[in-house]
Protein backbone atom coordinates (compact mmCIF):
# COMPACT_ATOMS: atom_id res chain seq x y z
CA UNK A 1 0.00 0.00 0.00
CA UNK A 2 1.01 3.58 -0.81
CA UNK A 3 0.64 6.55 0.92
CA UNK A 4 2.59 9.31 -1.01
CA UNK A 5 6.02 8.35 -1.11
CA UNK A 6 5.40 5.63 2.21
CA UNK A 7 5.21 2.08 0.84
CA UNK A 8 3.73 0.20 3.79
CA UNK A 9 3.46 -4.18 3.82
CA UNK A 10 1.34 -5.64 6.36
CA UNK A 11 1.90 -9.24 6.47
CA UNK A 12 0.03 -11.73 8.71
CA UNK A 13 2.18 -14.49 9.89
CA UNK A 14 0.78 -18.22 10.92
CA UNK A 15 4.45 -19.56 11.88
CA UNK A 16 6.40 -19.01 9.20
CA UNK A 17 3.86 -18.47 6.75
CA UNK A 18 2.24 -15.15 5.42
CA UNK A 19 -1.72 -15.87 6.11
CA UNK A 20 -2.52 -12.77 4.77
CA UNK A 21 -0.18 -9.70 2.66
CA UNK A 22 -0.74 -7.44 0.32
CA UNK A 23 -0.28 -10.25 -2.92
CA UNK A 24 -3.15 -12.43 -1.01
CA UNK A 25 -5.65 -10.19 -0.77
CA UNK A 26 -5.41 -8.97 -4.23
CA UNK A 27 -5.60 -12.69 -5.04
CA UNK A 28 -8.43 -12.80 -3.11
CA UNK A 29 -10.27 -10.02 -4.70
CA UNK A 30 -9.34 -11.55 -8.09
CA UNK A 31 -10.61 -14.96 -7.27
CA UNK A 32 -14.07 -13.45 -6.04
CA UNK A 33 -14.26 -11.46 -9.40
CA UNK A 34 -13.07 -14.78 -12.04
CA UNK A 35 -14.86 -17.04 -9.40
CA UNK A 36 -12.16 -19.84 -10.73
CA UNK A 37 -8.47 -20.09 -9.22
CA UNK A 38 -7.54 -20.77 -13.15
CA UNK A 39 -9.25 -17.48 -14.09
CA UNK A 40 -7.37 -15.42 -11.30
CA UNK A 41 -4.18 -16.82 -12.68
CA UNK A 42 -4.85 -15.75 -15.67
CA UNK A 43 -5.79 -12.41 -14.82
CA UNK A 44 -2.50 -12.34 -12.74
CA UNK A 45 -0.38 -13.77 -15.31
CA UNK A 46 1.06 -16.70 -12.61
CA UNK A 47 0.60 -19.93 -12.91
CA UNK A 48 -1.93 -22.43 -11.98
CA UNK A 49 0.38 -24.16 -9.90
CA UNK A 50 1.61 -21.01 -8.24
CA UNK A 51 -1.97 -19.77 -7.70
CA UNK A 52 -3.01 -22.62 -6.08
CA UNK A 53 -0.06 -23.14 -3.45
CA UNK A 54 -1.18 -19.52 -2.48
CA UNK A 55 -4.13 -20.39 -1.86
CA UNK A 56 -4.12 -23.85 -0.21
CA UNK A 57 -1.19 -21.73 2.41
CA UNK A 58 -4.08 -19.27 2.81
CA UNK A 59 -6.44 -21.95 3.59
CA UNK A 60 -4.13 -23.94 6.05
CA UNK A 61 -3.45 -20.73 8.29
CA UNK A 62 -7.60 -20.01 9.18
CA UNK A 63 -9.83 -22.17 10.83
CA UNK A 64 -11.59 -22.38 7.90
CA UNK A 65 -10.51 -21.89 4.35
CA UNK A 66 -10.76 -18.87 3.01
CA UNK A 67 -11.36 -20.23 -0.72
CA UNK A 68 -13.29 -23.43 -1.49
CA UNK A 69 -13.43 -24.90 -4.94
CA UNK A 70 -16.40 -26.47 -6.80
CA UNK A 71 -15.73 -29.44 -8.92
CA UNK A 72 -19.52 -30.70 -9.47
CA UNK A 73 -20.23 -31.85 -12.96
CA UNK A 74 -23.20 -28.52 -13.29
CA UNK A 75 -22.98 -24.89 -13.42
CA UNK A 76 -20.97 -24.45 -10.34
CA UNK A 77 -17.42 -24.80 -11.39
CA UNK A 78 -14.53 -23.12 -10.55
CA UNK A 79 -14.17 -21.19 -6.49
CA UNK A 80 -15.32 -19.14 -4.19
CA UNK A 81 -14.42 -16.93 -1.61
CA UNK A 82 -15.99 -18.97 1.99
CA UNK A 83 -17.77 -16.34 4.80
CA UNK A 84 -14.68 -16.92 6.56
CA UNK A 85 -12.58 -15.47 3.20
CA UNK A 86 -14.88 -12.33 2.69
CA UNK A 87 -14.27 -12.06 6.53
CA UNK A 88 -10.20 -11.89 6.18
CA UNK A 89 -10.50 -10.00 3.04
CA UNK A 90 -12.43 -7.13 4.37
CA UNK A 91 -10.49 -6.90 7.85
CA UNK A 92 -7.25 -6.93 5.83
CA UNK A 93 -8.68 -3.87 3.64
CA UNK A 94 -9.59 -2.02 6.82
CA UNK A 95 -6.31 -2.69 8.11
CA UNK A 96 -4.92 -0.91 5.71
CA UNK A 97 -7.34 2.12 5.94
CA UNK A 98 -6.61 2.11 9.54
CA UNK A 99 -2.69 2.10 8.64
CA UNK A 100 -3.50 4.98 6.10
CA UNK A 101 -4.57 7.81 8.42
CA UNK A 102 -0.56 8.04 9.21
CA UNK A 103 -0.43 9.89 6.27
CA UNK A 104 -2.17 12.59 8.00
CA UNK A 105 -0.12 12.53 11.18
CA UNK A 106 2.38 15.20 12.23
CA UNK A 107 5.29 12.37 11.79
CA UNK A 108 4.30 11.34 8.49
CA UNK A 109 4.43 15.36 7.59
CA UNK A 110 7.47 15.57 9.27
CA UNK A 111 9.16 13.03 7.13
CA UNK A 112 8.16 14.63 4.08
CA UNK A 113 8.73 17.70 4.59
CA UNK A 114 12.59 17.72 4.98
CA UNK A 115 12.83 14.53 2.02
CA UNK A 116 13.52 15.28 -1.44
CA UNK A 117 11.60 14.25 -4.42
CA UNK A 118 14.55 12.60 -6.10
CA UNK A 119 18.22 11.87 -4.08
CA UNK A 120 20.68 13.64 -5.05
CA UNK A 121 23.30 12.47 -7.22
CA UNK A 122 25.86 9.67 -5.76
CA UNK A 123 29.82 11.29 -5.73
CA UNK A 124 32.17 9.46 -7.91
CA UNK A 125 32.21 6.61 -6.00
CA UNK A 126 34.76 7.56 -3.17
CA UNK A 127 34.44 6.16 0.36
CA UNK A 128 35.51 8.52 2.52
CA UNK A 129 37.56 7.16 5.50
CA UNK A 130 36.18 8.08 8.03
CA UNK A 131 38.22 6.90 11.76
CA UNK B 1 8.14 -3.71 13.48
CA UNK B 2 5.95 -6.68 14.85
CA UNK B 3 2.43 -6.29 16.30
CA UNK B 4 1.83 -9.98 17.40
CA UNK B 5 1.15 -11.97 14.49
CA UNK B 6 1.55 -8.80 11.92
CA UNK B 7 4.94 -7.93 10.43
CA UNK B 8 4.66 -4.10 9.14
CA UNK B 9 7.39 -2.32 7.51
CA UNK B 10 7.27 1.09 6.77
CA UNK B 11 9.63 2.53 4.07
CA UNK B 12 9.68 6.01 2.67
CA UNK B 13 11.15 6.66 -0.67
CA UNK B 14 12.88 9.21 -2.50
CA UNK B 15 12.56 8.22 -6.42
CA UNK B 16 13.65 4.43 -6.56
CA UNK B 17 15.73 5.06 -3.34
CA UNK B 18 14.77 4.42 0.07
CA UNK B 19 15.56 7.27 1.86
CA UNK B 20 14.21 6.01 5.24
CA UNK B 21 12.96 2.33 6.80
CA UNK B 22 13.22 -0.07 9.08
CA UNK B 23 17.00 -1.35 8.73
CA UNK B 24 18.19 2.35 7.72
CA UNK B 25 16.05 3.68 10.73
CA UNK B 26 18.40 0.96 13.25
CA UNK B 27 21.42 2.07 10.96
CA UNK B 28 20.75 5.71 12.53
CA UNK B 29 20.25 4.41 16.11
CA UNK B 30 23.50 2.27 16.14
CA UNK B 31 25.81 5.31 14.44
CA UNK B 32 24.24 7.87 17.46
CA UNK B 33 25.17 5.22 20.33
CA UNK B 34 28.51 3.99 18.63
CA UNK B 35 29.54 7.89 17.05
CA UNK B 36 31.31 6.09 14.53
CA UNK B 37 30.03 4.52 10.84
CA UNK B 38 32.88 1.98 11.56
CA UNK B 39 31.70 1.34 14.72
CA UNK B 40 27.95 0.76 13.21
CA UNK B 41 29.56 -1.23 11.00
CA UNK B 42 30.99 -3.34 13.43
CA UNK B 43 28.06 -3.87 15.37
CA UNK B 44 25.77 -4.82 12.87
CA UNK B 45 28.14 -6.86 11.63
CA UNK B 46 28.16 -5.04 7.97
CA UNK B 47 30.67 -4.42 5.63
CA UNK B 48 31.82 -0.68 6.05
CA UNK B 49 31.43 -0.30 2.44
CA UNK B 50 28.12 -1.40 2.85
CA UNK B 51 27.17 0.98 5.89
CA UNK B 52 28.84 3.75 4.35
CA UNK B 53 26.67 3.50 0.65
CA UNK B 54 23.38 3.21 3.12
CA UNK B 55 24.81 6.34 4.80
CA UNK B 56 25.18 8.15 1.75
CA UNK B 57 22.17 7.12 0.48
CA UNK B 58 20.32 8.42 3.31
CA UNK B 59 22.07 11.56 3.21
CA UNK B 60 21.10 12.25 -0.52
CA UNK B 61 17.18 11.72 0.08
CA UNK B 62 16.66 14.86 2.61
CA UNK B 63 17.48 18.99 2.31
CA UNK B 64 20.08 18.09 4.92
CA UNK B 65 22.37 15.20 5.49
CA UNK B 66 21.68 12.78 8.93
CA UNK B 67 24.80 12.26 9.19
CA UNK B 68 28.15 13.59 9.70
CA UNK B 69 31.66 12.44 9.56
CA UNK B 70 34.24 13.90 11.30
CA UNK B 71 37.78 14.08 10.07
CA UNK B 72 39.43 16.51 12.22
CA UNK B 73 42.67 15.66 14.13
CA UNK B 74 41.25 16.13 17.30
CA UNK B 75 38.99 13.84 19.41
CA UNK B 76 36.16 14.96 17.34
CA UNK B 77 36.56 12.04 14.67
CA UNK B 78 33.60 9.60 13.97
CA UNK B 79 30.28 10.44 13.07
CA UNK B 80 26.92 11.89 14.51
CA UNK B 81 23.59 12.28 13.74
CA UNK B 82 22.34 15.73 12.37
CA UNK B 83 19.62 18.13 13.91
CA UNK B 84 17.93 16.86 10.75
CA UNK B 85 18.67 12.87 11.13
CA UNK B 86 17.19 13.16 15.10
CA UNK B 87 14.18 14.91 13.67
CA UNK B 88 14.55 12.12 10.63
CA UNK B 89 14.61 9.62 13.47
CA UNK B 90 12.53 10.23 15.66
CA UNK B 91 9.31 11.45 13.31
CA UNK B 92 10.30 7.33 11.82
CA UNK B 93 9.92 5.95 15.56
CA UNK B 94 6.89 8.08 15.97
CA UNK B 95 5.19 7.10 12.52
CA UNK B 96 5.87 3.56 13.40
CA UNK B 97 4.32 4.29 16.85
CA UNK B 98 1.28 5.65 15.27
CA UNK B 99 0.88 2.39 13.07
CA UNK B 100 0.99 0.56 16.46
CA UNK B 101 -2.19 1.38 17.60
CA UNK B 102 -3.93 -0.59 14.54
CA UNK B 103 -2.93 -3.77 16.91
CA UNK B 104 -5.92 -2.39 19.44
CA UNK B 105 -8.22 -2.18 16.55
CA UNK B 106 -11.19 -4.61 15.29
CA UNK B 107 -9.53 -5.15 11.78
CA UNK B 108 -6.77 -6.71 13.81
CA UNK B 109 -8.76 -8.53 16.11
CA UNK B 110 -10.92 -9.96 13.77
CA UNK B 111 -7.82 -11.44 11.53
CA UNK B 112 -5.85 -13.30 14.94
CA UNK B 113 -9.15 -14.37 15.78
CA UNK B 114 -9.62 -16.61 12.78
CA UNK B 115 -5.81 -17.22 12.34
CA UNK B 116 -4.18 -20.31 13.78
CA UNK B 117 -1.11 -20.01 15.38
CA UNK B 118 0.74 -22.41 13.02
CA UNK B 119 -0.36 -23.72 9.39
CA UNK B 120 -2.44 -27.10 9.08
CA UNK B 121 -0.10 -29.66 7.19
CA UNK B 122 -0.21 -29.59 3.46
CA UNK B 123 -1.25 -32.61 2.17
CA UNK B 124 0.69 -34.95 0.00
CA UNK B 125 1.25 -32.43 -3.23
CA UNK B 126 -1.28 -33.02 -5.26
CA UNK B 127 -2.80 -30.02 -7.01
CA UNK B 128 -6.10 -30.03 -7.51
CA UNK B 129 -7.56 -29.80 -10.66
CA UNK B 130 -10.29 -27.00 -10.85
CA UNK B 131 -12.28 -26.56 -13.60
Amino acid sequence: MHIGPLKVKLQLFCGDAVAMGPGKADLLDVIAREQSIKGAARALGMSYRRTWLLVDEMNRCFHERLVETLSGGGRERGARLTECGRTVLSAYRALEAEVGVVGDGTAYRALVQVMLDQPKPARTAVIEAED
